[in-house]
C-alpha cells in the first residue's frame, strides 16, 4: 500500500478515534475506548472495501454493516460522520433525548437495519442478511464487526456452525480483539488463534491480523472478498482506547467518556477534517422480484376435527404460492409444526435452522430485513431460548412471524418440557408485537394469512390435537377482533377463552345452560391487541368475568382481560395453569390443571 | 474385554432395548429408538465405570449422571429397573398420570437432580455440577448423555467453552450420534470427525468410537477417567432403533412408539431378567462442609442515596462471610452488578461466566444440585437470554437466585437494547417463583439476604440509579409482604409501585396531598408472591387502584395487583412502560415513559 494511503488510512482512524472521544465527552458516557481499538479496522472498511451509497440507503446492492459489538456506536456515527451522512453538530448530539445517536444502533438511523446492543446477536442476524444475499443472488457482502467477549455467547457458535455449514462467503466477521471486556481480561485475551481454532472448526477461513496496521486489514479484507465457498472471520488483535495513554490497554477504562478529552484529543493529534468517499455499488443492481399469484387458502368443513398446526402448514402453503416474500425457518421440528408442508412446495424458501432457537429467529430478523416476509416456527416452549432475540427484534421493528406450537398442558405426555405454559405473556411484552391463538383450522388459516400484512413482532400459538372446526371456512378474523360465541340477554358471566380452551367454554356453557344458568362465551383469538370493546361489554352486561387459557396464570389471556376493563371494575376469575404438570393424556391434564368444561363450570357456579 | 463380559453387556443392552420398546408400547408414545441407539453406550457405563448408590442418592461421592438427550427416558428407566432401583410394573406406569416415570426425567425420580428435555441443557448443567465437584475436592464424575441433533444448540458450545477452559476433568460428555434428528439427518450425520474437531477448539479431550461395539465403549470410558486437565467428549457413531430391522437407522421413526412391539422384541431376542451391579462409590467420602458465622449485614442511614445494586452486592458479602455455601456467578458485568463486592472477599466462590447467560444460569441449577446456595447475576434484560434455562430451573424445582441490574427506562442513556423491561413478567410465570423489587437500599440487602432461604427460582431486581434511603437500618420485609407508606382515612386512592416508582409515587402523593386529595401508597417489593390482603384491603377502602412499574404493561407488577383484586373488582389504572425509549436521561425517561410524579398525580386526577 503506497504511503500516501497508509497517511491518509491513519489520519482518518485518528479523526474516528477523536470525534469518538468527542461525542462520548459530550454525553458524558459511551464507550470510546471500545471505539478507539476498532477505528482502524473500520477506517479501511470504509476507504477500500465497503460499497454502500449513504444517499440511497435501499440500493439493493448496498453492503451490509452490522456493529455486533453496538456500544462502539461512537465509532459508527463517527464513520457516519467522515462519510458526510452526518454533521458535526449532530454526532455530538449522540445519547441525548430526541437524537437518532442512541446509546446503542437502532433503526431510527436509516443506515442501521437492525438494533444491536445485546452482544452476540449481530453475527447471527447477519447470516440471515447472507441467507438473503444467496436467495436474491445480489453480490453484497456483509461484514459484521463483533467484540471479543462477545464471543463467549452461544449465539456466536449457532451462527458459526450454520454460517459455516452452508458456505455464506458473503458473510465477513471483524472480530476485535481488544483483550479487555467490561469488567476485566476476556477469556483468550489477544490469543487470537483461539478464536481461530474455534471459528476454524466450524468451517470458516480464518485471518489473524494486526488490527492497527492498514496493510495487514487491507489485505485481510481482500482475502476475505476473494474467498469463496466459505465464511470469513478476521481476528485482528488491538488495543482498547488505542491512542490515548490514559486509557490504552488499560482495565477499569470501559464504558466511560474519558476524564480529560481534550488532552486525549490533543494526544490524537487534535481534530480533523478527513473525510472518506464510499464506492457506491456497482450500479444495474435490480430488487430481486418476489412472485404474487392469486392467494388460494385451504378451508375445513365445520364439525371436522383438525389440529390448528395442521391448519397453519397448510395455509403457510398456499401463502408460499401467492406470496414470492413468503420464507419458511424451521427449528428442526417442522414435521411437528407442520411447516413441512411449506417446505415440500418450496424446497427453496425453506431454511432448516436445526435445534438453534436463537439463530432460528435471528435469521428471520436478518431475512426480513431484506424484504423477506419469514414465518419462524418451533415448539412454543422451545422458544423461551430465543427470547433476548425476541425482545431486540422488538426494539429493531423488524417484522417477523413466530409460531409456536404444542402450546399448554394440551399435548399430553411429553410433560412439561415440552409445554408452552409461558409463550404467550413472553410475547405480550414484547414492544409492538400482536399475539394470536386460533381455536379451529379455520380460524388458524384466516390468522397465518393475516400475519403476513403484519408489521413488528406476530405470534401465532397453535396447539398439537385435533379440534373440531367451529367457524365456516372464509369467516374473517381481524386482528384486534374476537367472537362471541354465546350470548343471552340473561347471561350472569361470561367466559373469555382462546384456543383449546374455547371448547371446554363452549361445553361448560351449554353444561350450565342445562342448569338454568345462562353465561357468555368470547373467543379471544386476538390476544394483543385485544378486543377492549368486546371485553368492556361483556364486562358491563354481565359484570362476571371468567378467563381460561392452557398458559400460567401470569401475563397471558387473563391478565389481558384484567387489563382491557381494569378502569371498569368488573368482577374477574382467572383460570389458568398454576401447578406443575407431570404427564398425563391431554383430557387428563386439562383436568388437572383446572382448566377443563367442569373446572370452568364449577367457577361460574362458585362465583354466582 | 473377556468373551463374558462382552456376552453379558450385549444382554444387557438388548434387555435395555426390550425395556424401552416395551415402555414405548404400553404408553403408546415416547422415544424408543433414541433409547435404542445408546443402550450399549449406557450398558457398559452402568456395569462398569458409573459409581453410583441407589440406595442412598445424596452420598456426596456418587457420580451425577444427566440425561441431556431427556427424550431417551425409556433407556433410563430400563436402566433403573436393571439396577433394581424400579420395578417392572413401575417401568410399565411410563407416561401415566401420576407416574414418576415423565414422559421427560424429572426430579420427581430421587436419582434425577435435573429435569431434562428442553435439548441443549443437560451439558451446561452438567458443567455446573463439576464445578461444585472442584469446588467440593470429591472425586465422582459427571456423565452427560447428549444426544447429536442438540450439539447445534448454542449452550452446548457455552459449556464447552466453559469446562475446556476450566479444565472441568470430572466431565465427560457421551454423544450418541444416531445421525438422526426428529425430523431426518443431522447437519454432520455419521461425521464424528466434524464433532471432534469442535470440541478439540474449545479444548476437550475428544475420542471417536463405534457405540455399538462394547469393547470400545469401556476402553473410551476407561481412557476419559484417565484424562486429566481436560474434559472428555466420547463421540459415539451408533444407529438409531439399533436391533429393530422396522426403525432402525430410517427416518421417520423419532418419537413413535414402534407399531409392533411384540415383533421387536423377538427380534431383540425376548425378554431378560438381567441385573445389573452398579458399584458404590468408595466409601470415606465425607460431605464438604459449608463453614457458618454470624450474620452482620451492611446497613444505610436514612436519607442517604444508595443504589440498590450496590446494597446487593454488600449484602451479598456479608452472605458469603455468614453462609460457607454461598457461591456467586457473573456475566462479566460483576462491577456494574455489584456482585464484585462478593469476589473481592471469597474469590474462590465466585465464578465468572463470561457473557454466556445460559451457561450463568445453568452452571447456578448445577451447582444448587449439589447444595450450594448460587446467586448468579446479571442485567435484567440479559435475563430474558437464559429464558429456557429459568423455566427448567422452575420444572428442576431448582433454588437458585438471580439478580437482574439496570432494570427499566432508569437507566437513562444507554437505550432500549439494555433496559431490562420484560424481567418482570419473565419470572412471574416461572413455575414456583419468588419475584422481589426492592426501592432502597436496606430494603434490597433484608430482601437479598431473605433469598437466601428461599426455595425455587427467586429473582431480586435492582436499579442502576442511587435512590434516597427511606426505611430505617434493620427493619423487616417478609418475602409476601408490602409497605403501606402513605395512608389516611380520607385517600381516594392507592398509588402501588415497587423500585424507583415507589419515590415517584411518594412525590406525587406528596404534590396530590398539597391539592386536597389524599392518596396512599403501597410498596409492593413482593411481586411474587403478592401481598394480596393488604391490596384488598386498599382496594376496598380507596376502590380506585394506580399501579405504576417501569416494566411494560404486560405481565408485571400491574398485573400483579390485577389478579389479586381481581374478583373483588375495583378499579385498576396502570402506569407502565408503552412505547419504546431512545436515549435520555434518567429523569427524561421516566417522564416520557409517563411513570414519573407528574404522570402518577395527573393519573390519579383523571381517574377521580
Amino acid at each position: 500500500m503506497p504511503e500516501r494511503d497508509l497517511h491518509y488510512l491513519a489520519e482518518l482512524a485518528a479523526q474516528l478515534r477523536v470525534d469518538s472521544v468527542r461525542a462520548a465527552a459530550e454525553a458524558g458516557s459511551g464507550h470510546p475506548t471500545s471505539s478507539m481499538s476498532a477505528a482502524d479496522l473500520m477506517a479501511v472498511l470504509f476507504a477500500c472495501h465497503l460499497r454502500y451509497d449513504f444517499d440511497d440507503p435501499d440500493n439493493p446492492a448496498n453492503d451490509q454493516l452490522i456493529f455486533s459489538k453496538g456500544h462502539a456506536s461512537p465509532l459508527l456515527y463517527s464513520l457516519y460522520k467522515a462519510a458526510g451522512a452526518i454533521d458535526d453538530a449532530e454526532l455530538l448530539s449522540f445519547r441525548q433525548r430526541g437524537s437518532r445517536l442512541e446509546g446503542h444502533p437502532t433503526p431510527r438511523l436509516p443506515w442501521v437495519d437492525v438494533a444491536t446492543g445485546s452482544l452476540g446477536q449481530g453475527l447471527p442476524v447477519g447470516v440471515g442478511v447472507a441467507m438473503a444475499g444467496r436467495l436474491e443472488r445480489l453480490p453484497y457482502r456483509v461484514w459484521v464487526l463483533c467484540g471479543d467477549s462477545e464471543l463467549a455467547e452461544g449465539s456466536i457458535w449457532e451462527a458459526a456452525e450454520h454460517a459455516g455449514c452452508e458456505g455464506l462467503a458473503n458473510l465477513i466477521a471483524i472480530v476485535d480483539v481488544n483483550r479487555l471486556g467490561q469488567r476485566g481480561p476476556t477469556r483468550h485475551g489477544w490469543d487470537t488463534g483461539a478464536y481461530a481454532r474455534r471459528f476454524g472448526a466450524f468451517g470458516w477461513h480464518t485471518i489473524e491480523i494486526d488490527g492497527h496496521d492498514p496493510g495487514q486489514i487491507d489485505y485481510a479484507l481482500q482475502d476475505a472478498c476473494n474467498t469463496r465457498r466459505r465464511p470469513t472471520v478476521i481476528l485482528a488483535k488491538t488495543r482498547k482506547g488505542e491512542g490515548v495513554l490514559e486509557v490504552e490497554n488499560r482495565e477499569g477504562a470501559h464504558g466511560k467518556a474519558l476524564k480529560d478529552p481534550d488532552k486525549a484529543i490533543d494526544e490524537l493529534g487534535g481534530q480533523r477534517r478527513v473525510r472518506v468517499e464510499v464506492h457506491k455499488p456497482d450500479q444495474g443492481a435490480v430488487p430481486f422480484r418476489f412472485a404474487e399469484k392469486p392467494m388460494s387458502l385451504p378451508s375445513y368443513e365445520l364439525g371436522e376435527k383438525v389440529a390448528t398446526r395442521t391448519a397453519f402448514g397448510a395455509a403457510l402453503a398456499a401463502l408460499g404460492t401467492a406470496c414470492g416474500d413468503v420464507v419458511a425457518l424451521d427449528g428442526e421440528v417442522a414435521d411437528s409444526t407442520k411447516a413441512a408442508a411449506f417446505e415440500k412446495e418450496f424446497p427453496e424458501r425453506f431454511f432448516e435452522m436445526y435445534i438453534a432457537e436463537q439463530q432460528l429467529v435471528a435469521a428471520a430478523v436478518g431475512l426480513q430485513a431484506r424484504g423477506w416476509r419469514p414465518y419462524a416456527a418451533t415448539f412454543a416452549a422451545f422458544l423461551t431460548r430465543a427470547h433476548d432475540f425476541i425482545r431486540m427484534a422488538g426494539v429493531s421493528r423488524a417484522s417477523i412471524r413466530l409460531v409456536g406450537s404444542h402450546a399448554g398442558v394440551a399435548i399430553g405426555e411429553d410433560g412439561p418440557s415440552q409445554m408452552g405454559l409461558e409463550d404467550l405473556a413472553m410475547l405480550r411484552t414484547t414492544y409492538g408485537s400482536t399475539v394470536l391463538y386460533p381455536c379451529d383450522a379455520n380460524q388458524a388459516v384466516a390468522l397465518t394469512a393475516a400475519m403476513a400484512d403484519l408489521e413488528g413482532v406476530s405470534y401465532l400459538r397453535t396447539t398439537r390435537g385435533d379440534t373440531p372446526v367451529i367457524y365456516a371456512p372464509g369467516e374473517r378474523f381481524p386482528v384486534g377482533g374476537s367472537r362471541v360465541l354465546r350470548q343471552s340477554p340473561g347471561d350472569r358471566a361470561t367466559i373469555v377463552a382462546a384456543g383449546v380452551t374455547v371448547h371446554e367454554a363452549l361445553a361448560a356453557a351449554d353444561e350450565l345452560a342445562a342448569s338454568d344458568i345462562p353465561v357468555g362465551v368470547i373467543d379471544l383469538y386476538s390476544i394483543k391487541p385485544v378486543d377492549t370493546a368486546a371485553l368492556i361489554e361483556a364486562a358491563t352486561t354481565t359484570g362476571n368475568l371468567i378467563t381460561v387459557e392452557d398458559h400460567r396464570l401470569e401475563g397471558g389471556l387473563g391478565d389481558a382481560v384484567s387489563d382491557a376493563v381494569g378502569e371498569l371494575g368488573p368482577r374477574v376469575v382467572k383460570l389458568a395453569v398454576t401447578g406443575l404438570p407431570g404427564s398425563a393424556t391431554p383430557e387428563e391434564q386439562l383436568a388437572d390443571a383446572g382448566i377443563d368444561r367442569r373446572a370452568i363450570a364449577n367457577a361460574v357456579k362458585r362465583l354466582l
